[in-house]
């Protein structure tokens, strides 16, 4: 009986190659197995990043998402229909491991961070032996690509999801110095409003595409009325001590 | 004349050379001029994580602080000392880029993140092409390290210094799902205390020297008496919306 392979929760980070780790490098180039998600009829981001790296005959297991945004995140077929999904991609990940092969699984970012893979990692983690490599952040590509640090002292940073109701996001925004928001795309309007109502409209930058060939970097306020890409970030700078 | 050189700001990452960006990595190991920040008579961790990669005739600009902890904060002294030092650092590297060199400055973790890099950097802009490397944040290897996601679905996630006053830390940890703190050390009996009042205690993990040769994780109740190095964070996780 062969050993149980190991997977690998490799993060790519924020979206070019070379900003990818040494040892996510190292992996991704050297993988026999190597899965990823994305939306059905669409090549992926994740796999994208790692275009004219990967072995000539790596395997390649794409996981499409079953929905993305077709059904509200609060109507329970929502959860139900995912829960599937991440069974069924467990066990085909399963079915290389226990066959004792590796499998790398690409994540954008950082694996941890409000990622896809953290469905399969608690999953997994009591069967099969995982290691994760954690990557840069695409938040952090996004305050890097405004030319302006997003924290000095002891600002208070605080990152929200785009998801969030709007008195929640309005009272975080408050509360906070510095903060990011995520997962924008039809939420933007909310979080438009969100910012007007605690004064910080104004400050508010919108990063497309960070680190990415399409990368865009605009005032918020300069792009009303236009829709925002899902890989789009909101960042508000902190403005505290510094000598 | 000369054109004027760079300034790259490179993240290094959390503190394992493999976990340093590809590109960083490249202009690391290509660099003549490498200037880093470090305490008086310490060889510096910035500089500690590149050991082995510096070519041979690099010229290395070590940047001592007057100070860290010896003047509080809040004290005038403790800003003009450091304001005066960052005038000098930048003089020190106009210096080289003046005279058409390139100069890399090596960053702990993401530059634009809390770092001493944006002293620098702030002081430069204007007059000097300055080009920024983001890097994996300590955060980011110290929630890895706990083996747990940080966040899920729509979870608030803040980061606070260990620095503040302790209502605003409780305060602060009372409105969040998950939350990082840095800045320990001799902070850490007070953010004991904050985690204590708003209920969070038990949840907390602290991690010393995450992606470090010493790395050690332990539940913070466990580490009570013990004083933890400046390299430590304390994380408590989220538990928000998962499928």
């Amino acid at each position: 009986m062969s050993e149980t392979g190991t997977i690998y929760g490799v993060g790519l980070g924020p979206g070019a190659a070379d900003l990818m780790s040494v040892r996510a490098d190292r992996l991704v180039r050297g993988a026999q197995n190597v899965a990823f998600f994305r939306k059905a009829g669409r090549a992926g981001q994740a796999r994208r990043i790692v275009d004219g790296l990967l072995c000539e005959d790596a395997r390649e297991i794409a996981m499409e998402y079953p929905v993305t945004t077709e059904i509200p995140v609060s109507d329970p077929r929502y959860n139900a229909c995912l829960s599937e999904f991440y069974t069924d991609c467990t066990a085909r990940l399963r079915g290389l491991t226990d066959a004792g092969q590796d499998v790398i699984v690409l994540c954008e970012g950082d694996p941890f961070f409000y990622g896809s893979f953290m469905h399969l990692y608690t999953r997994l983690k009591d069967d099969v032996p995982i290691e994760v490599v954690p990557g840069i952040t695409g938040m952090s590509a996004a305050w890097t690509a405004t030319g302006q640090p997003i924290t000095w002292g002891d600002d208070v940073l605080t990152v929200l999801m785009g998801t969030l109701d709007a008195a929640t996001l309005a009272a975080q925004m408050a509360a906070a110095d510095a903060f990011v928001v995520m997962k924008l795309g039809r939420t933007l309007d909310k979080v438009r409003n969100a910012l007007r109502s605690c004064g910080r409209y104004d400050a508010a930058w919108l990063i497309e595409y960070a680190a990415m060939p399409d990368q865009t970097v605009q005032r918020l306020c300069e792009t009303e009325g236009r829709p925002a890409p899902y890989f789009s970030i909101v960042v508000v700078h902190g403005n505290g001590r510094r000598p």
